[in-house]
């Protein structure tokens, strides 16, 4: 015990020093904690540190990812970072960003700093290791007191109950303090209980600095259970240091070099323990079932399907031929056709119910852990989770989402449900790649893209029924577009995707009876754009272009395609921007675009404007 | 009770009627409710029909909005829609939308559809009943139990308690059925209400099919306390027709002319009865604080300041002009400097902790009854709430979020702080206004000029401080934009707003010693643009333009730039868009924008790039 003391107080005044060293960052916040992280560094984690990847490592995640000083003073303190690359904390160019990021620093799986995603994204890698890997790792997850606050918490705890994830443990520095003054709850210890306990989970009450009561509290969320565990650790932020201890306005706040010099005199000195962390057994994951030949479903030209019903084919088909393929949903696998994966392969699919943020955190931890994650549900409701996406994004984590009833084309069921800010939400996220296929066998191949595709990747699926216009097996590579009419005298360009690519070949028909001849451009890899093409269009046509959207004005596929022009001197381009622009109502699909001009009728208008 | 079993009865077969004339929409949903509903309207509810919008109407939002045929079933009940126009559900051009919606049906406060939304935003409504306008009106939210799994909901579970809304009284459908199959709890009413209680509410389970014990919790839930109320009524999805009566595979899905007409024969036939429901006291709000005249705060030119500290203080002046204003901010306050106006109003400002839904929700409550709203959070944190800003959107609902600590430039504290999409964001949104000052005399007036924009209004505020450029009281009027630098002989317009005006006035300054001219545009209008600027400045410098932001390349002031373009004919116009484009690490403020590629120097780059 007296060395976990010894090792506390390390951790407490690497922080102290850094943070001073950084002039930024968060030293009290991260000695609330030090207690706690030292009896799990010293005793309880098992971590292969010349191996970050070892599959049965335990995991760590600092859901309060400000407190990351404290997590880089582990890191020194298993060996791992030297002193002076502890003290190039928050410098440009320095592993040892102000939160976590896994771009630079190995020993981080994910990147936190928005609170109330640490827990998300364990729940994602506690399913990992219980159904998946089925390895005896496990999740501990440290959890700041203010971020209880946050929805995104108890979407988490109702998920590892159901999922009986016994092997995930978090740890909640209740320190009292949040940035401003005191949390809602405060110290609260019994409500923080309750609460947990009636989402199912163990909870166990403590003096987070109470070393004894620490080693106790780990040893009894050890014991094997089908439960997850929550310690409640009633801690001081600033604890060690009597000036700061518990006093409001020390948030976000670093010691100034004489006042660390005092605090780190009042907690004896510097110091440079190096621990030997327990090492995981050398388990592998479980083996899986073989992965059997690629055989995309196909569609007979001429008839009709539904994109999203492609993307449930095409997933079960991808799913056979890759293992580590796990879908997710969030209770409308039935609208988006995740539950053909699902009957196929329910081992590794999991329902995420009514849960966006949840489902796109649980992606994020999974993939972590080497799997890859289709998520799915309608493209409006992903709008729910757009800073898990961002935050995946600045993890850089492989996950492919799907939204399906986008636009008005749903129809009857109102602007509510209608996914209509997704292409400029989706476009938004830093290396994301945005695909909207408007034919089945399209969506197919799309689908077998995305699998390997680094970062974010979204695809954007459509529920009314589409004719297949593309034969089976033609292939559609991402950043490419296919002329689906075209002729060397083509008077004006149209690009579309999805949808409305049905309705420029509407409009292509008219117009050709009436002698005019239109370029159809279906731009289905909306992110990035094939500028190359579209340039060719506009250089054929004097620059005379028309994008019809199914989408807000502003961010979607007009907007890709101005951006393709760009930096690039263009004579006389004029391109015409159809989309949708006020708020829709109920009705029929055709009453609705037509209503937001995005129709043939529409398109065939805006072409003739160009002549 | 005859008349409640008769009410119920007419509300199932009006639910059905209405569906199946639609062809689509959620039957069963309603089945499962109408008891409760045949109460609360006869004997409960307390609302002046001939004028929603009195002040002291008891509120009643459809949480679990794909209900509203039975909703509007009640408004036939009471006298104000007709059997016939029940008959246009879901047809263009209805009121009658398939979720509903305030724009267009007047008993509607607000649009839900969007599962977990409604309870947050009656949390707004019970706020203002309870702290500002001092009226007795209750707030009524009818829940699903799918919706009970959205991290949305417990924040709304937590802040009602926190703020001891016991007017506020949530009525859980419990149907166990969600739309795929069985909710994550089933009928288990006991997790809910140890859930329910645990987040510090009054909790009552019944048999929500039990007219007298319907008529119990109702009372119990009125008796004064200082606690929100949540009924947990065990219900049949379904309930009242056998064949679908707590049967899977029906959600979604309505019964088909004969089905409806055995249905309706069960329940007893057509009925047309006319419910008398209580009007609620002539009661009228609090008196406010009077109006003082309006002094916006001053900085002197040539000085510095951050325009986050502009926006509190600019708000502390607004909020005195106009006593309806109200602040909310999420624990972020003396970040984002809302902490003035609490100083300065504290009666008026309602912490909502680290829950951003939470905040934009309880926004969009405050907003209905008649509160102009400022929002303030983290620009990144605000991608927590999209989909709670989309909904309000659809609400029509007036509401202004502020978001602090955009883009690279924040420095030291990395990726996951830095507000680099929200501009994309909020372009995103329908008929929302986006504006980015530079200058706190500007970002006065910008406030000032919010308080009455209709719809979603976003102010983007700089951490850092930069130098005071405009006089006190210039005009910066909405839509509108800066020539900051200019002359008849400018070669290259560099088109920038808030942090970047700064590095393209140090580029002016570098390119005039060196002999070149540009035109500096402050477009702190990023949406709508100012269109007619922008093309004068494309003609006088023959089509040379730059862009430079502090946002990814997509979706932000680049994008509103081309836009303006759109649909118009340009010759040999040339947009160079310097703009994020790589995940950004940690360091100071310069040398992000450096290696983000805008800064001065860069501009300078790209300016002489086009000469």
């Amino acid at each position: 015990m007296k060395d976990w003391q010894a090792l506390a107080a390390q951790l407490r005044v690497d922080s102290i020093r850094c943070t001073t060293e950084a002039g930024s960052g968060h030293p009290t916040s991260c000695m609330s904690a030090a207690d706690l992280m030292a009896v799990l560094l010293t005793k309880y984690l098992r971590y292969d540190w010349a191996n970050p990847r070892h599959p049965n490592n335990d995991r760590l995640i600092f859901s309060k990812g400000h407190a990351c000083p404290l997590l880089y003073s582990m890191f020194k303190a298993a060996g791992v970072i030297t002193d002076a690359e502890l003290l190039s904390l928050r410098k440009f160019g320095s592993r040892l960003q102000g939160h976590p990021n896994p771009r630079v620093m190995p020993y981080v799986d994910v990147a936190t700093g928005s609170l109330g995603q640490g827990l998300p994204i364990g729940v994602g890698m506690a399913l990992n290791g219980k159904y998946l890997d089925k390895l005896p790792y496990r999740t501990w997850v440290l959890l700041g007191d203010s971020e209880m606050a946050e929805g995104s918490i108890w979407e988490a705890f109702d998920k590892a109950s159901y999922y009986k994830l016994g092997q995930l443990i978090s740890i909640l520095d209740m320190n009292r303090l949040g940035q401003r003054g005191e949390t809602d709850l405060g110290w609260n210890s019994a409500v923080y209980a309750a609460r947990a306990r009636a989402f199912g989970w163990h909870a166990i009450e403590l003096d987070g600095h109470d070393l004894g009561a620490i080693d106790s509290a780990y040893g009894e969320a050890l014991a094997p259970k089908d439960q997850p565990t929550c310690l409640i650790a009633r801690t001081e932020k600033g604890h060690g240091v009597s000036s700061v201890a518990n006093k409001e306005h020390w948030h976000g706040k670093v010691f100034n070099p004489e006042q660390a010099k005092a605090a780190i005199a009042e907690l004896g000195g510097e110091r440079s323990l190096i621990i030997q962390t327990s090492k995981p057994e050398a388990l592998e994951p479980a083996v899986t079932s073989a992965a059997r030949p690629l055989t995309l479903p196909v569609y007979e030209v001429g008839g009709k399907e539904a994109t999203r019903k492609a993307y449930g084919d095409a997933l079960v088909a991808v799913g056979a031929n890759r293992p580590e393929v796990v879908a997710l949903d969030s209770e409308v696998s039935n609208s988006t056709f995740a539950e053909e994966f699902k009957n196929a392969f329910p081992d590794r699919f999991f329902e995420m119910f009514i849960a966006e943020q949840q489902l796109v955190t649980a992606a994020v931890g999974l993939s972590a852990l080497g799997k890859r994650v289709f998520a799915s549900t309608f493209a409006a409701f992903f709008t729910r989770a757009y800073d898990q996406v961002r935050m995946a994004a600045v993890s850089n984590a492989a996950i492919h989402l799907v939204g399906s009833h986008c636009g008005v084309s749903i129809g009857a069921d109102g602007p509510s449900q209608m996914g209509l800010e997704d292409l400029a939400m989706m476009r938004g996220v830093c290396g994301s790649t945005v695909l909207y296929p408007c034919d089945p066998n399209q969506t197919a191949r799309l689908v077998h893209e995305m699998v390997d595709l680094p970062g974010i990747s979204y695809l954007r699926t459509t529920r009314e029924k589409t004719p297949v216009i593309y034969a089976p097996g033609e292939p559609f590579p991402v950043g490419g577009s296919r002329l689906v009419r075209h002729s060397d005298r083509d008077q004006v360009a149209v690009i579309a995707a999805g949808i409305t690519v049905h309705e420029a070949l509407k409009a292509y028909e008219v117009l050709k009876s009436e002698g005019i001849t239109v370029r159809v451009i279906d731009a289905y890899s909306v992110k990035p754009i094939d500028r190359e093409t579209l340039h060719g269009a506009a250089r054929d046509t004097l620059g005379k272009l028309v994008v019809v959207e199914d989408h807000w004005f502003e961010g979607g596929l007009g907007d890709a395609v101005l951006d393709a022009f760009a930096d690039t001197r263009v004579d006389g381009i004029r391109v015409i921007k159809l989309a949708v622009r006020d708020m829709p109502g109920s009705g029929t699909p055709a009453q609705l675009m037509d209503a937001a001009g995005i129709d043939a009728d529409h398109l065939m208008q805006a072409v003739k404007s160009l002549l």
